[in-house]
């Protein structure tokens, strides 16, 4: 209802893409919160969704006319074939690969988003010569956060333009035994929350960031590549270290973290949600123990994006 | 990455409210393609999502200053208490309630976001004095498509503006048995998709829609509300009636017919998923009829908006 142009887009979504053998991921600038050092990406998988868009797809919708239709049977058919030319290590850089060529391919296409929610592969320890080594052969399909990366390209005269990109971690789920608070919020006639001084502060998190030069993340070679799994040991770092009066700070602090640790990065985009456990017991038989279960819903969440100007007066 | 300014609200999710004995829904203008005439609302149900924003609630995150936090714990109880007070028949019109009063109760708060799913409940026949009627005890909680709700306030200097809404329905599911083609399009190196005349065409389908005058759908009594069942008997008329050559093209006319029968309405939003069958055996021993399964991922989609100018020459 907001804008007058009209939404026009189509595309396809859940193409999975696996490549084996891909360039390893290499590096990485070591940072104090994490012993990340590289993803040796002999599986490299994604779940990729394109959409397209352009003025001259009009004629489909309104007269059923599919001259112009690229079917989104080929899409990915495209996007598998060219997961084998890519030289790359990132998932940023295969989107921004596949994208390009995609409009190149197809002139009367004026604008594509692609987005991916990677695989992570977890390499796994064998008994070798020496005790135990990682093993290049059976991998982990990991059901935990994962990598996520999204680029969008747009037509602008004759050119091909980066109109935005980021890249980021998804379903991150954190759990803090003790150590965080939240109280000094308004009382009134609708507070029925007691406030609290230690609760088991259970969060889900979506990061994402941007880049000052997109190139970064496109080109690892280039030595300024941020690793989701960084980011990721970045939050974990800062939630451990510091007491939290709320999400909203907490995020904040990972945030400042973040822009400390890579100055190469431009914005930094957060999505949490509050799933703090119920406490049934506040005490056990023996030690410190409480006794906890899931919350009934529902459950609070906090929007919050940020620049290096949020780094101001640290 | 994209604008300039700062993401910031926070607020809570599945707020599930479930009213009984709320004002019917009557007044419905009936329309050639369904038999819909109202809901009697002994149970009203919706799964609410609330986010609200302010510049005022930057040091919380900043400094973790929880001074001006409504916690949204009290969020969900406002929420579920206003429920209670609303004398109103549809969700459209709870939302601009609840969201009102909530920005008049704190007026450091500067935008105000509600989503709803309704719960459908179904009224089911019982046996009476002169053979079946309709039940007002027990209701079917309905996992079918289900109506949609959405409004935005901000506030502009000392008002409350309503920025945006819209209604709407999701989880639409129509699968057409024959009579749909998908064919004439582009025909490539990447193109193996072979051209179909008659396709078992399935697709998942969300639709949501904006009024000219919001107040329309706020309040029925107006007699200009547009019920989901309305929108959802238009489309699937529209689906059996003609032939499809494209989604594209089928959900074009299904907005052209909701425009022709509600010119009360300025927007209409698709979004449609093909999730189409594979056709396993072309033939069986005896009839018509082919075996079917379920499809392979990717699945394809399509976004698209109508207002009435797209009505014009028909
Ligand atoms: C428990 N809780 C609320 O009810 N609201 C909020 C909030 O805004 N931030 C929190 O960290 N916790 C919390
Ligand atoms: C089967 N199929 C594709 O592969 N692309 C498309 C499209 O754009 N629209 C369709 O209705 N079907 C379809």
């Amino acid at each position: 209802a907001k804008g007058a142009e009209r939404i026009m887009y189509y595309g396809k979504g859940d193409v999975w893409v696996y490549r084996s053998y891909a360039k390893p991921l290499t590096n990485i600038t070591l940072i104090p919160e994490s012993g990340f050092t590289g993803r040796d990406n002999v599986l490299f998988g994604m779940n990729i969704k394109v959409s397209v868009s352009g003025e001259k797809l009009f004629t489909s919708f309104s007269e059923g006319d599919n001259t112009n239709v690229v079917a989104t049977d080929s899409m990915k058919n495209f996007i598998l074939r060219k997961a084998g030319e890519y030289e790359g290590s990132t998932a940023e850089g295969f989107l921004a690969f596949v994208s390009r060529l995609f409009l190149e391919k197809y002139p009367w296409m004026t604008g594509i988003k692609m987005s991916a929610d990677q695989v992570a592969f977890e390499t796994l320890p064998v008994p070798g010569s020496n005790g135990f080594e990682v093993g290049n052969l059976v991998y982990r399909y990991s059901q935990n956060e994962h990598p996520t990366a999204f680029v969008e390209l747009v037509r602008v005269a004759d050119d091909i333009v980066l109109a935005d990109h980021s890249a980021g971690i998804a379903d991150l789920k954190l759990v803090k035994v003790k150590g965080s608070s939240f109280a000094g919020f308004v009382r009134d006639e609708y507070t029925t929350l007691p406030e609290s001084s230690d609760r088991p502060l259970f969060i889900f998190l979506d990061i994402a960031w941007s880049y000052e030069s997109a190139e970064d993340a496109f080109d690892a070679d280039l030595g300024r590549y941020v690793a989701a799994e960084q980011i990721y040991d970045i939050a974990h770092t800062v939630f451990h270290e510091q007491h939290s009066p709320s999400i909203q700070n907490l995020i904040y602090r990972i945030g400042q973290r973040s822009f400390l640790r890579f100055p190469q990065l431009k914005e930094i985009r957060f999505e949490s949600n509050n799933r703090t456990w119920e406490t049934i017991l506040e005490e056990v038989s023996v030690g410190e123990g409480k006794v906890f279960t899931e919350p009934r819903p529902p459950y609070g969440f906090q929007g919050f994006s940020m620049t290096k100007r949020d780094l101001e007066g640290l």
